[in-house]
């Protein structure tokens, strides 16, 4: 095993190659998808956790504890529902420094509480130490019968991503300017797309029910970045029309780079998804009750292109906007 | 939920009231044991996880990664075989400062690999990300029958514990003073200990299988804490004899307290477990593969008494071992 500096995403993939496993009974998927799977009785068992570090992917004097002890839950929520599965419970690692106010605390947890009511999840373990830092780690077990991988989609499968984009990017410059709730309304509705993310497990589970994706991800690092994960796993390639893009009257309003910040953002916590053409008619029936936008095609050929409203098409490279300091990381090979 | 500083047990005891879920169908065990418990087809499904920080857990400068990565899973398997339960699937959350050398992260690998292997564990899933300081967080999924919980202990059931303790107390202190691996037999033992322990999940499953055990919970705060964890939960009290700690012959020729260290040293990952009579013969058995003592008893009357040599009775105090500095936490009530 040796090691250079690289991206994460060639880090998991030597991981995921030094532990590979030979198939084994019981084990459904292993590292590299959103979540691990699991088989149990006639059930699938969903396994997924993140790490949210203070410093890395938050700081504790721009947010506020509640929607931090919300979103703790809810990017791990967005795994669950980037595999259409239900989340059913959780488990918290929590450090806190001593130097924390109980104020804190007792806020953390009451909105860790609030959003695990609102999904339906039963806290049953975890464990809490002292801290340099607040350090936050959250393992989440839901179940579900159809998981939507990364690898299934085909050429000629439309793609699919709900909601808007590119708020949460814009939500944290405008925090780190200073900017406070409850102060404007657009301004309002970037910084809470950036606090307090809601996960769609609802809509992934319908996804999931419905069989109408071939192949779903959250977009936690970008747009780019994981449609670049599905074509990678799908062994495909994609184009994405820049005029279909959903950006919000809000973000175009307040943000010249709203495109970009669209197509490279992180911390969306949209769902992205493709369609087979004879699944389109229940993609439309889910269009009533939930924004969702067709925003390109699936590809024989590989890589990432992007199409302007002339018709012009240049390759994108997957890029992924470090929020608050310069990325990973490491390879092992 | 209102809150003071107090101590972790309380704060445990706290986020079970304030995250009390009604008896539910599908969950067998929730927070305050040492792993949680999911019914699943016939066995049960049990889960855990702990978080290792950098400067709280361990240093980076005293702690070989090869046997820090060993550690990381073995701390977690230690709190599934206190359940009695066989460990299956791992996950891992990896935080590493940018200022990481390649070296250290093969070899932290390198030694969870081998932890893996050794218990028969396969990595899943988990994540990767920057950090300030090492973060290791671990979750472990196994599964098992017979789980043993802390609340089962009786009065008049036996008190046993595997192998021999305080020695990792001693490890770690040796450690601070500069002591290094491979200069004398006797450190390196206890160097082992704090370094390198070894779950012990093969005794814990035995345990279940044979229903030996009416209790059981792995040392890890210290026998003293530990064994009160245990009488908190089953409504009871116990009496250790002093002369029967398992005390090795090499802690005692290195440290004059070592009687103290064996009973409130912490870090020693032995099982402490409580026996009904009528199961003592299944135990005997267990001795000729497995070091077990006999250290007390459990009674009716509240409390953790220690009897001496002279058959003086005194009262003892829980009390933990803050090996790095002063401890946590708080209380939410």
């Amino acid at each position: 095993m040796k090691l250079q500096r690289l991206e994460e995403k060639e880090l998991i993939q030597a991981i995921r190659k030094e532990f590979r496993t030979r198939r084994q009974a019981g084990l459904t998927l292993g590292i590299g998808d959103d979540a691990a799977v699991i088989e149990a009785d006639r059930k699938n068992l969903v396994v997924t956790k993140d790490l949210l570090l203070e410093g890395v992917h938050f700081f504790v004097s721009l947010h506020p504890p509640r929607l931090l002890g919300r979103k703790s839950l809810n990017v791990n929520l967005s795994d669950l529902a980037a595999m259409g599965a239900l989340p059913r419970y959780a488990l918290l690692g929590l450090g806190i420094p001593l130097r924390t106010g109980t104020g804190w605390i007792e806020d953390f947890f009451a909105g860790f509480k609030s959003a695990a009511k609102e999904y339906d999840v039963k806290l049953i373990g975890g464990d809490i130490t002292r801290a340099k830092k607040v350090t936050l780690s959250v393992t989440l077990l839901g179940e579900g019968k159809n998981m939507i991988k990364r690898s299934g989609a085909r050429p000629g499968h439309f793609l699919f991503v709900s909601g808007t984009l590119g708020e949460a990017r814009e939500g944290l410059l405008l925090l780190k300017k200073g900017a406070k709730l409850g102060e404007n309304r657009r301004v309002d509705k970037m910084l809470k797309a950036f606090l307090d993310p809601k996960a769609q497990v609802e809509l992934g589970e319908k996804l999931s029910r419905l069989r109408a994706a071939s192949a779903m991800i959250d977009i936690s690092d970008g747009l780019s970045v994981d449609l670049g994960h599905i074509c990678e796993e799908s062994g495909c390639g994609a184009e994405i029309e820049r005029e279909r893009l959903p950006v919000s009257s809000e973000l175009r309003s307040l943000q010249k780079r709203s495109f970009d910040f669209a197509l490279n953002g992180g911390e969306d916590y949209q769902l992205l998804f493709s369609v087979p053409p004879n699944r389109l008619d229940a993609v439309s029936r889910l269009k009533k009750k939930y924004a969702l936008t067709c925003i390109g095609k699936i590809f024989k050929e590989k890589g990432i292109f992007l199409v302007n409203s002339r018709g012009r098409r240049k390759t994108i490279q997957p890029r992924t906007w470090q929020h608050f300091n310069s990325g990973l990381v490491y390879s092992i090979t």
